[in-house]
C-alpha cells in the first residue's frame, strides 16, 4: 500500500501495482538473438513475452523477423525453409516475403492469395539481433543503445547469457543492490559496498560505490574483472563502481582512481514467456587491457570466464528462489530498506507496460 | 464467424465453435486396444476421452470392458486379477462379473452387495478390440466398420500406431489434405496432388487425387506403397488417391489405371485424455501383393515399414505444432482455403458431441 | 449427503464435506524432520502442509523452526548460514535470533532493524524434531505422543517413512483396515482378518483384529513382526490387533494370547503440500525380542526390513492409486461398507481444520 494525498489533505492506502506483475514494455529494441545463431539460409524460432518471432537469415545476409505462424495453420515458420529473400513454411508451402506478404500458396491462384503474417523492425548490431516488438511506427524514433567499448581496441569484449527463470526486475534489483556481496563470499571473501550517492530521472536510476576488504585474500578472478587492489592505498583512491538502470537496458562501470573506464557492462534481461517468468540474459562484459602488458588479459581470459560463470551461477539461483517465493506467496512481500532498489522499482513500475501479467489461479471450489 | 440468416433477410455473424473443442462422438465403436495386449487371465487399462476403462481376457478367451474403478474405494481394476469369468480388485478383494456386478465382498454378507460398476459393449474383431463408449442401447444398431481387404489373401496388412499428441481432427485435415506432400519432400521429393473433385454427405466427405513428380526420382520405399510410376505413361492412365472420413473413421485408397485396389488404408484416432488433446492412432495399411512375383512384397516389407514410419513421424511432429499453436492462441486462427478441408471440418463439427471441451484457464487477477 | 434432522422432525440432505478436502488441524506436535537429518551448525528446509519452515541446529546443539524465509526479499533461510544461535540469510546477510527476530542487517543502524519472521515452537524427542505450526499459545496444552516402547530395552524400533503423493486420510484409513490384506497376498498369503469390535471417542477410534490363514505357508518375515503361527491353536489364544487414531496420530499394537505386548507402531502422515496431496511418512515400529534368544531379532532384522519396505511398497502404491482416483473424478465417490472405516472418516473430518483445501480447477471457456 502507498499513501495517497487526497483533496482535502488526508491520505488514503492505495494499492501499488504488483511489480513482477508488471510486462516489460514492447516499445523498445531487445536483442533476441546472437548475430551466430541465425546462420546464412537458416532459421531461428525465437520468443519475446511469450509471442513467437521467427528470425531468419536470406541468402543476401540480410536478418528478418516475423510472427513465427503461418497464416495458414498456425505452425511455426521456425519449421520451415528460407526460399530467396523469404521463408516457405514446413507443411504446405506457403510463403512470405520479408515483409510478412504471402507470395505464394503452390496450389492457389496468384490472385486469390490470402493475407500474410506481422513482421517486426529488426536490426543487426554488435552481434546481437535486435527486434522491437511493439508499436513499429516507433522503432525509428527509440535508439538502439550506445556501446562504445565494444569497438574500442583496448577493451576485450565477453559475450555471456543463459535463460534465468524469473522476472526481470528481479536481475535489475540484484545488480544494483550492491550489498549482495555477502552471496558471493565463496568466490569473493568478505567485501562491503559503500553506497556513495544515487542519481535518477524518469527512466533511469544509478547508484556509485566503493568495496573494502573485510578480510580474506582478493581472488585472482576478481582481480581481473575488478583491477587489483594492491597497487592502491586503504584511504584514498578506490575505484567507483557506477551501476545504471536505462529502462529496460542496465549497465555496470568501474573507474579507476584516475577515472579510467576498466571495466563496461551492458546487460539487459529478455522474457520469454507470456507470464514472463522466464529471461534470457544478453550480457556484454569488456574488460581493459593492461597497458603494459596487454596480451596479459588474453592468457588470463579463461579464468576471467569461470570466474564470471561461478557468480553468474549464484545470482541465478538466488533471484529463482526469490521468483518461486513470489509465486508460492502470490504478491510481493518484499521489505525494502535500501533507498535506491526503492528508486529501481518505481522506475521499473512507471516504465513497464500498462496492462498486468495473467497468472494461473488456485481457486477454492467448496 | 459464419453468416447466419435472420427471419427478415438479413444476417448475423455467429460464432463458429471452436472444432478444436468438438469432443469425439461417444455413440460409435472405437478400438482402444489392439488384441494382442490383452493376454488370457491378464487385464489392461486404457482411456477412451478420460474415463477410464478395464479391459480383460476371461479364462474363457472373451474380453470384456468395465469402467477402470472399483464401486469401493474408486482404485483401478487393471490392478487386480481376473478371477474365472470375472475380475477382482486388488485392494480388498471385491469381485465384479462380466456385467459389472458385483458379486462378492470377502467380509460382507451376499445379501448386501452393493451396487457394481458400468460395462460397455465389447467386441473383438480384425485383431481390435472395439468398445462403445456412448449410449449402450445404441451399440447393436451402429456397424463396426468392414475391412475386406484385411481378409482378402490378395494384400497383406500392417498394423501401426502410436499416441499422437493433438485434436483427433489435425489428424483427420492431415490426412486429406495431400497439398501437404511439402512436409514429406525429403521422403517422397517433390510431388503434387491434384484434387479430381470432393463429395459429400452428412456424416461423410471424401476427394480423389491424383499426383505428378515435379521433380526427383521416385523412392523405393514409395513405389512399394504407391505402386511404380514407371509402367504408366505421363498423361493418362494414373493411379487415383481417395480419401474418405466417415465419421469417426477414414480411409485412404488407391487404384490403379486399370481401377485394381492396390492400397487400402482404415485408420482412426481415438482420444484418450478429458482435453482431447492426446490421440492414440489405430492404422490397418493394406497393401496388394505384385500379381507376378506375390512374396516381393514380403522381402521389401522391412523397407515399407521403415519409410511409412518416417511419413508418420513427420505428420506427427507437425500435427503436434499445430497443438501447440492453438493453445497458446486459445482459438482457432486457421485460414482455410482448400474447399474439401473446410467441408471435412464440417462434418467433424457437426457428427460431433454436442457438449465442449474444457480447458485450463489463465486468469487475471489484477 | 447426509440426513439432517429439522425441528419439525423431518430431515433434509445436507452436503458432507469431502474428506480428501479437510485440511488436516496445524494445532498439533508434528514431526518434520528426524534429528539425524538436521546436523550441528547446519539448517533444513522442510514444509508443513505448504508452509516452508527452515530448522536449524545452532552451536549449543538445540534445534529451532523459523518460517524459511528472509523479511527483506523472501529467499528461504535454508540457503543461509547458521551463526551462532542465530540464522544468517545468504542474499544480503540479514541476521535472525532463534525468536525469528532480526537482530542484523549489515548495511543498516541497529535502531533501524525491521521486524523479523515467525518461530515456531519445537522440541526434539524419540529422535524426531516435532514443531507446533498452528496457535503457538496453545503449544504447551498439547501433549506430544507418549511413546514407552522406544525406551524399553526389551524392544528393538525400526524408524522409517518416505513421501507418499495422497491426502494423510488414505494411510488413515489404509491401515484402519485390515480387510486389505488381500493387497499383500504375495507378501502374506491368504490371511483373513476377523473384527472383533470398535471403540470411539471425540478424537479416536480403535478397532480389534484376529487373524486366520486360509492357504499358504506364514512367510519369515510375517512371523517376525506378528509372532510366529507354530506354537498356537487354530481355535483359541489368537494375537489379537489393535488399531488406534489417535488424532492426528497413529498407532498400531499387537499383544499376544498371554497379552503381552509384542509389536507396537506408531506413524503419523505430515502433509508437504498446500493442497495436501503428498505427505510424509514417520513411523516408528517396535518389536518385542524374544525372551529366549533377544539377539535373534537382530540377525533377524535385515529380513523385516525388507519385508516391511514390501508393504509400505504396496500400500504407497495403492493410495497413491486413490488419490489419482479422486482427483480424476473431483469429488468422493467412496461407498464404504465397513463400520469402523465410516467411524475414522468421521474422527479425520471432525478434527480437521474448518478450512477447504483449494484446488485447481479446469473451467468451461465456451
Amino acid at each position: 500500500m502507498r499513501a495517497m494525498p487526497l483533496r482535502d489533505g488526508q491520505t488514503i492506502e492505495a494499492p501499488v501495482r504488483d511489480l513482477r506483475r508488471v510486462p516489460i514494455h514492447p516499445d523498445n529494441w531487445y536483442p533476441l538473438a546472437w548475430s551466430r545463431e541465425v546462420k546464412s539460409g537458416k532459421t531461428l524460432g525465437v520468443h519475446f513475452a511469450g509471442e513467437p518471432i521467427v528470425l531468419f537469415r536470406t541468402a543476401s545476409g540480410q536478418v528478418h523477423a516475423l510472427e513465427d505462424r503461418c497464416a495458414h495453420r498456425q505452425v511455426p515458420l521456425h519449421a520451415g525453409v528460407v526460399d530467396g529473400e523469404g521463408i516457405r513454411c514446413g507443411y504446405h508451402g506457403w510463403t512470405y516475403d520479408c515483409s510478412g506478404k504471402c507470395v505464394d500458396v503452390p496450389y492457389l491462384g496468384r490472385e486469390r492469395l490470402p493475407n500474410g503474417v506481422r513482421a517486426y523492425p529488426c536490426q543487426e548490431v554488435h552481434g546481437l539481433i535486435f527486434v522491437f516488438p511493439g508499436d513499429a511506427t516507433l522503432a525509428e524514433s527509440r535508439q538502439l543503445p550506445e556501446l562504445p567499448s565494444l569497438t574500442d581496441k583496448a577493451f576485450k569484449t565477453r559475450r555471456f547469457g543463459k535463460p534465468v527463470n524469473c522476472h526481470y526486475s528481479f536481475m535489475h534489483e540484484n545488480l544494483m543492490d550492491m550489498n549482495h556481496q555477502f552471496l558471493h563470499r565463496k568466490q569473493m571473501g568478505q567485501m562491503r559496498a559503500r553506497s556513495l550517492g544515487r542519481r535518477r530521472g524518469d527512466d533511469w536510476v544509478e547508484v556509485d560505490y566503493v568495496f573494502e576488504r573485510e578480510g580474506g585474500k582478493q581472488p585472482t578472478g576478481e582481480a581481473l574483472v575488478f583491477g587489483s587492489s594492491k597497487n592502491r592505498s586503504d584511504q584514498g583512491g578506490k575505484s567507483v563502481m557506477t551501476i545504471r538502470t536505462e529502462y529496460p537496458y542496465q549497465r555496470l562501470r568501474i573507474r579507476s582512481d584516475e577515472d579510467t573506464l576498466v571495466m563496461d557492462l551492458w546487460i539487459i534481461y529478455v522474457p520469454l514467456d507470456a507470464q514472463q517468468r522466464t529471461n534470457r540474459t544478453f550480457g556484454l562484459l569488456s574488460v581493459r587491457r593492461p597497458s603494459s602488458v596487454p596480451f596479459m588479459l588474453d592468457l588470463a581470459w579463461p579464468l576471467l570466464v569461470w570466474f564470471t560463470e561461478r557468480i553468474f551461477k549464484e545470482d541465478r539461483d538466488i533471484v529463482e528462489m526469490e521468483q518461486a517465493a513470489h509465486d508460492a506467496q502470490g504478491a510481493d512481500w518484499n521489505h525494502e530498506v535500501f533507498p535506491v532498489i526503492n528508486d529501481l522499482r518505481d522506475v521499473l513500475r512507471n516504465c513497464g507496460d500498462r496492462t498486468v501479467i495473467p497468472i494461473r489461479e488456485v481457486s477454492d471450489l467448496a
